[in-house]
């Protein structure tokens, strides 16, 4: 997988300030490789090209001043399609769902302004139910890597969107692990802010009350910078939230990182990931951080809660109806988990409520004791077909490190960590408390160079 | 009403000081009250006057030292029977669902620590639920200033003790207004605290997430003595809050207070309780006061939200069993409220909570313009004989001005307001945001004095 020029923000900018290349050129370079047989699957709309050249032009015509105010002048983008874009086809990766968006989801409006370049819109898993990115109508987005492979999801088409290098970063979302399990699974970075950093206006919720716009990257920088124009309190969001005014900034020389204890370490006879994920804490330490063991039961309680208990409904709140009026046009697993929903009973949520409630208690000295938790994003990866054969055990497997996240609201960072013998990438996640984003972004960093 | 002695915290606390009383004369003085015609329909439980007297005597055989570091020292106080103390009945005012409690509620703790002499345990609306005072085995406590009127509840016992000076101050419980409708009834002050800054472990819960342990006493500088000893971060209940570091105290010289749009006062054609209410505005503004009317809508959605929506499945929850199993040991109104909760569905929750978002967001801006928000804390009082021809309705007419404060994480204070032709006391309630109750408590305290 060799891109005809380096996409990070870092090369990119320094070939527009140098003149190497202009937007133009990068949209004339591009459109060849994201409209080639390895953007099959990836996109739900493509920006046509004569729009994409107008976009460019519009931004070259601009003067230096104009230029140098905007932080992503030229910067090729992707959005998962479960978020609205004015005048674009919203279809959450469901044919029969589509419908033209009337509005600008916050986040996106801000990325453009900032001079970015919307290429297109992403596949996922339908309704961003499912962390195994082949639930789709438009086709299963090919793992990079090694195409025997799921892409991961529900955010499949916006990560291997960046790992082809067809945009510089995405844009996707994260319920229960749909902006870290794509990432781990394309080699990427995976940002899931805090819940309510970025708004979820104008987005086909999944569990609205959990839902975050997420951000995939090249590396942690590049996360860092469109993290940085991405944020921002909406006032029309219910569900978003002003960051608290900063800390000063913590130190990474010396930090304290929690590991889940051996027995809740699951990597279902994967010692590849194993040896790469023992090889992170390894490399953890010698940058200067210690380990301690960590109690990982009030995690995996939390993330039972999520899928096995009534946030699910949550869904069916979104899209039950049209799941419901349209069960055939729905696949199979994400109907059934759409619509078994609908019994469970207010109470139960009350009850669900309660046990979240002293979970989260009970994981609230474990952030006095260290200042990040580090787990393997995934545990192993799966192949299509075991995936086909295999779907609602697999896919809740693969979010056996990653669900607990937001019912516990905290953020998280997902980082490449290495590959396996077959060529697909393993990744770590660091966790952090809710606004802990500068300090995972610095420790990332520092894990990745 | 003439108490045989002033039992305001000032005054009792002066003739201890000055050796004109001690415990045990108080409690001697006091027995025959506590135990006469107007206790009927009071306690759930009173306190052996041999055990009063054990107490009394333990508390004079400390050393003046140790007296004095105790603040609440030889002050009677009652407790609401959804409290548990360890070894002492806990009914709920439902005989058949009595229990002996194995261990104290931490508030009720730290008041008999600070030196209180626990009296009793107070009727209440079965379970809780109720703002009338009528729903109970124990008979319904006398409304002290016109028996025909109810005595307003849930926590009508706690009021009722507190303004026939049985004791010096009541710990009640608000979840939709029951630590305030009983304060209008009673002449008295509710303080209504933010949920979470007085733990509930250890009280038979009506809606987990919302309930609060409230506090009623003879005037505001009561309140809030009793406030200092009983807050406190309990890290054993989850839904438990520490306040954040005190801001400077905001001056009440000068404020601006909100009031309902004429559209939404309702008084129900009470003239006295408008008469009343108009009056508390005239000295609000006399007081400094600056008068400005805010939009109801918002606030009265809330209060559709807690007893027409889904929260009330928060009573299934906790007592719903119980109910299910004993129907016919439940009052009706009870029995049908917590019922009818189970067939609520979970999507309906989720609706529910995306509404109550909606609403919080809706009212923030709210705050920028006032300091304080003055409701009337209820628009008219009912007879006890019009109440059980229609329970239900006058029920939720009640809560009209206090059903929304929690829902919205707000915190209140109820203050006496002067009294109707027929005798019956009125109130005003001055709500703030969450934390606000230094604020309150001085506003409270100069509208009063």
């Amino acid at each position: 997988m060799q891109a005809r020029q380096a996409l990070d923000l870092l090369s990119l900018q320094e070939k527009y300030q140098k003149s190497q290349l202009s937007p133009t050129e990068l949209i004339e370079s591009l459109y060849p490789d994201i409209t080639g047989i390895d953007a099959e699957g990836v996109w739900t709309y493509l920006v046509p090209k004569m729009n994409l050249l107008n976009r460019a032009d519009e931004l070259e015509t601009l003067d230096v001043e104009d230029r140098q105010s905007l932080p992503l002048w030229g910067v090729p983008f992707s959005v998962k399609d479960c978020i609205d874009i004015a005048d674009l086809p919203t279809s959450c990766a469901c044919d029969r769902f589509t419908y033209t968006a009337k509005a600008t989801n916050p986040v996106v409006q801000a990325l453009l302004d900032a001079g970015g370049i919307l290429v297109g819109k992403t596949n996922l898993d339908q309704f961003a139910t499912g962390v195994v990115g082949v639930r789709t109508d438009f086709g299963i987005p090919r793992n990079p890597f090694n195409a025997d492979y799921i892409p991961g999801g529900s955010s499949s088409g916006a990560a291997v969107s960046v790992a082809r290098q067809f945009v510089s970063f995405a844009i996707g979302t994260d319920t229960g692990g749909s902006g870290r399990v794509p990432a781990a699974l394309n080699n990427l970075v995976g940002l899931k802010p805090t819940r309510g950093l970025l708004s979820t206006r104008h987005t086909i919720p999944a569990c609205r009350t959990l839902d975050c716009v997420s951000i995939f990257a090249l590396n942690v920088a590049d996360a860092a910078e469109v993290f940085e124009v991405a944020k921002g309190f909406d006032p029309l969001d219910p569900f978003s939230r002003p960051a608290p005014s900063a800390e000063a900034d913590k130190s990474v020389d010396a930090f304290t990182f929690g590991v889940p204890a051996e027995e809740y370490l699951q990597f279902h006879g994967n010692q590849d990931v194993e040896a790469r994920f023992r090889e992170a804490i390894a490399r953890l330490i010698d940058l200067g951080g210690t380990c301690k063991t960590i109690d990982y039961a009030p995690l995996l309680e939390a993330t039972n809660l999520l899928f096995k208990g009534t946030w699910i409904a949550e869904r069916y709140a979104s899209v039950g109806r049209f799941v419901e009026e349209n069960p055939e046009a729905v696949h199979p697993a994400v109907r059934t988990a759409v619509l078994n929903s609908k019994s469970l009973s207010a109470v139960q949520v009350f009850e669900d409520q309660y046990k979240l409630a002293s979970i989260r208690r009970a994981i609230a000295p474990m952030w006095e004791e260290i200042d990040v938790l580090i787990v393997p994003t995934i545990g192993t990866a799966y192949t299509i077909a075991e995936v086909e054969a295999n779907p609602v055990d697999l896919n809740l497997k693969l979010g056996y490190y990653t669900n607990f996240v937001n019912l516990l609201d905290l953020a998280a960072i997902a980082v490449p960590n290495g590959f396996q013998s077959n060529g697909v990438p393993c990744g770590i996640s660091l966790i952090g408390r809710a606004f802990s984003e500068p300090y995972l972004i610095q420790l990332g960093a520092k894990f990745t160079n």
